[in-house]
């Protein structure tokens, strides 16, 4: 199996644990010299905090471990395209290089809305390699998003018990 | 006091804090309901963790109290103009206004490099109030980055036991 395709096999089950929670699945993980030194998935809901979306935990985590906030020998997994803040945080810990599945058209910070790790004014530039397990990382959210619409729609269409009258009522 | 600056004076105590731990003297609160629901200072050196920012520490504390990851009701009050990272935790925690003292034209996510608060691409936008208190966030931070300079010239000039003997020498 190919080097970045199994790192990004871990970090897609990494994001299945986020359903259990009711949050987004996407996994992460922080590799340095091929070995993994965290891995991590969104914990928004589960947390009740903003900012703990999978690569946060794992930059965090991966600082604790190293003692350091500079992260210059770590590769950042991730299932889908970070966004704003998590593309900010790898500018900041100095992360040379991401790899993701799936771009985020509604709010991606690596091309999507904004790029973020390759911009020139800032003092520090992040290496691309997007789409890989692309189509696997986009069946995970995709399952998770019509599952949230098919029960959304569960709750709110009509019991037979209790509108059918009114419905007949109109007729 | 101007209702502004009287919270800014207060994130500027919380500046000074962090100088101690040799980080960048930048301080923040929360505010709702003109109370003040959390207040921190950046602790990436104190901590090692490149995402400990001020802001960052704040909204995730005023996510803690409040038990929720959306704080609609919340004024984030910071002595220098947020980085990308801030903004972005600034989006998604759906904060509806920040109040800053100074631009930072290396790295502001607010206006200066990045104007992510006002984006129409994204699904929120955040109030900018900017320039409360400007100058005296400026001093804060050109105080602390003179110090430093100051400090390695100091460690980088030849001493003179040390050095002399070479220099006369090369006469």
């Amino acid at each position: 199996m190919l080097f970045h395709e199994r790192f990004m096999d871990i970090a897609l089950k990494e994001a299945e644990l986020a359903v259990s929670c009711g949050d987004v699945p996407i996994g992460a993980l922080a590799v340095m010299g091929g070995e993994i030194i965290s891995k991590g998935h969104n914990l928004r809901e589960a947390l009740n905090d903003p900012t703990a979306h999978a690569e946060m935990l794992v930059i965090r985590d991966s600082a604790e471990k190293m003692g350091k906030w500079r992260l210059k020998d770590i590769t950042l997994y991730v299932t889908v395209e970070p966004c704003i803040m998590c593309a900010g945080a790898m500018i900041l810990a100095r992360i040379p290089q991401v790899v993701f599945g799936v771009y985020d058209p509604k709010g991606g910070g690596c091309g999507s809305v904004f790029q973020i790790l390759q911009d020139p004014m800032l003092n520090h530039r992040v290496e691309i390699i997007s789409g890989v397990r692309e189509e696997m990382c986009r069946r995970v959210l995709q399952g998770f998003f019509n599952n949230c619409r098919g029960k959304r729609r569960e709750e709110t269409s009509p019991s037979p018990t209790v509108h059918q009258e009114p419905l007949q009522r109109k007729l």
